[in-house]
């Protein structure tokens, strides 16, 4: 069954790489009416999805997989915001005549067919849809197994909408194989897929990239650093810190790491705790317990997300011992340096091999929408063709197009 | 021993990244002397390899393997034109500043530690060499086995021009297990090699794209097609598949099938027999075998990169049929139309989904010189991060520099 997806995928590429900037957006206005219009029939699935799960996952999960009007609602609208962006498509990126009259063109083109592989937000499928629809690619979803009748409810309503508005439903696919064969199959089908795009935990992306044989994308795994010099403004710091750890712990760019310069630590520590130890857990080095009291650092405290109200702090003694911090255990999404020494800052920005180098900005800026991409399909945390979020231009490729009157060599 | 070596490249990496154009520079002038200092050692290290592996290896292989003054006089020119190219390094790819003040810089930056595995060229060692240190790369490099004497000398120059030049010697770095284990190591090494290259036959590559987990770009496969549409000008199409064809048939820009509209066919076949049947052999289609003598094609001949005066030929309906054709049997490198007809070549630029699409010029000028780059590392056939030639420019990634004055979110 998932052959026959892959061939119907392969086969709609062509199509769905030719459609005009207006039929796109004419698609994704009515996939978002869809998605609106059969409310009633997603939620009934979604409360399926939900008394399934209930008492073997978490309160977090569930909230995660649940789904309201406000949300679909939200789900709908991001949709329709996506057609308000640019179209990537057959942008010119370079053109050069040589000499000899032949002309060089690089052109935007889509991937071709994207998979997503992800687990339980059932907005994920809508978003995916729109991005990669958006950016002329079609799209073959594979959620987790507990949110998947949220998401066969929600394809229905987008492939309603492709078809309303005259494009063909196979460009977005639902993988109906929910096991991990399922997931298997998708991450080796050669030839079919042209890039794989993981979206959820260190576990699944890891499991991606290690079974993976099509291009694949590691997102969204952030263990950021926040580094206070001796030259750092301390109310800044306090500032910065603050929203870095607390503003939403849960997301990819929160802090999980704080380094202190040994000048400021016992001043800036116990303004820190005073400040937001009344929410935050410190997981400290000992020379930081030697200033404020807190669970002592374990080994793997400084290799974790906690995705949670916690806070590993550890001790350096300049800017050179916190890069090498860095180096040893960042996950190069996004660190940070609060300095007013231009050196330090210089040796951070220089030597910090991340994909978003702060100098005085938290870290939460690290976001498709903040960086004025206008959306994000993740935030990619390895180095080959996008680093940091992907928007609509970061899912096409290139294609050279080379135009003579004979030209031979 | 592997494991030294890759820990010795990747601490080297901050501080290659770090060189500035003019010490990177000095350093490919002091490698380029190096190896023209050194000639006579490479040379014998060269006759060591050659004694080893005559009458084990075919003589195509043998000449590729050869080196004499005049080819390591062309690798050291090599070397100094590397020399003279822009530094892609640093370069502000994008810069914005947001309403509320805060500033987002994209950068090149590069990739880290680069590692090339190739086969018997050992020109490929010196060149690889040079375009990882001009974008500030950390290069890995595991040749093959009958080439090693000749690579270890070669690496041995390269690192004495470094250490003349003041760089460290650990920015070059030669694997010297040849095994299969050695090349799977390299393969897995996470956290070590931030971009694998594998330069070579298919079966090589296929084994890099499959087994790696460390970031991989497929380069190289090329099965080309040139299409001869009805609307062609035949005088033209002569020329461009003679020149396709003939002028180097070992390389993979190369053309291996012509698809010929039946229209056309009856008056085109003849000539083409008349213009270079007396060096290339023909596989053709039944269709075809009707108009000119030739062996009849295989099941697998419209399938093989031959690399050699072989080409398969079918007989197509028109423009819809060759696409389709080159859908299911191209590897994606270069692919051409020779046409009049403005619709036809619209169909055709829009519908091929390779690296380079030509219109009326031979499919031979994929290269990164004639393309403009300079140089190149390999052709990429995948459509992750590099598509066709990669210059200094797809050696590199970018990072983005987020620079504020206490921005939280």
């Amino acid at each position: 069954m998932l052959e026959e997806l892959l061939k119907n995928a392969k086969a709609a590429k062509a199509s769905v790489a030719a459609l005009t900037r207006a039929q796109k957006d004419a698609a994704l206005l009515a996939m978002a009416d869809a998605l609106e219009a059969r409310q009633n029939a997603i939620l009934d699935a979604n409360r399926a999805d939900l008394d399934a799960a209930a008492g073997k996952i978490s309160d977090v999960m569930l909230d995660r997989l649940r789904l309201t009007p406000a949300r679909i609602a939200g789900m709908a609208q991001g949709m329709r915001d996506v057609a308000a962006l640019p179209d990537p498509v057959g942008t010119l990126l370079e053109e050069h005549t040589r000499a000899d009259g032949l002309r060089i063109s690089k052109l935007a083109v889509p991937m071709g067919v994207v998979a997503i592989i992800y687990e339980s937000r059932p907005n994920v499928t809508s978003d995916a849809a729109a991005l990669a629809l958006k950016s002329g690619n079609v799209c073959i979803l594979r959620g987790g197994k507990e949110a998947f009748r949220s998401a066969d409810a929600i394809v229905d309503a987008l492939r309603a909408g492709l078809a309303a508005a005259g494009v063909t439903e196979n460009a977005v696919n639902l993988v109906r194989d929910t096991s991990r064969a399922g997931a298997q199959a998708l991450m080796t089908a050669d030839g079919y897929v042209d890039l794989l795009i993981p979206r959820g935990g260190a576990g699944l992306i890891r499991a991606c990239v290690e079974n993976a044989t099509v291009p694949c994308i590691a997102t969204g795994t952030g263990i950021c650093h926040v580094y206070v010099d001796a030259a750092a403004d301390l109310d800044m710091a306090l500032n910065i810190v603050e929203n870095a750890k607390t503003s939403r712990p849960s997301v990819c760019n929160a802090e999980e790491v704080l380094l202190v310069h040994r000048a400021v630590a016992a001043d800036f520590l116990p303004r820190l705790r005073a400040r937001i130890g009344d929410r935050v857990e410190f997981r400290l080095d000992p020379e930081a317990a030697n200033i404020i009291p807190g669970a002592p650092a374990g080994e793997k405290d400084f290799d974790t997300e906690f995705l949670d109200y916690i806070l590993a702090v550890k001790i350096v003694s300049g800017v050179e011992e916190a890069v090498a911090h860095i180096a040893a255990h960042s996950t190069g999404h996004s660190d940070a340096i609060v300095t007013r020494d231009a050196a330090a800052e210089a040796y951070f920005v220089q030597h910090v091999d991340s994909a978003a180098v702060y100098v005085n900005a938290s870290t939460r800026f690290t976001d498709g929408g903040e960086f004025g991409l206008g959306c994000e399909m993740g935030i990619s945390t390895q180095k080959l063709h996008a680093r940091g979020p992907m928007g609509l231009r970061e899912m096409c490729t290139y294609k050279y197009v080379v135009r003579g009157s004979g030209h031979v060599r």
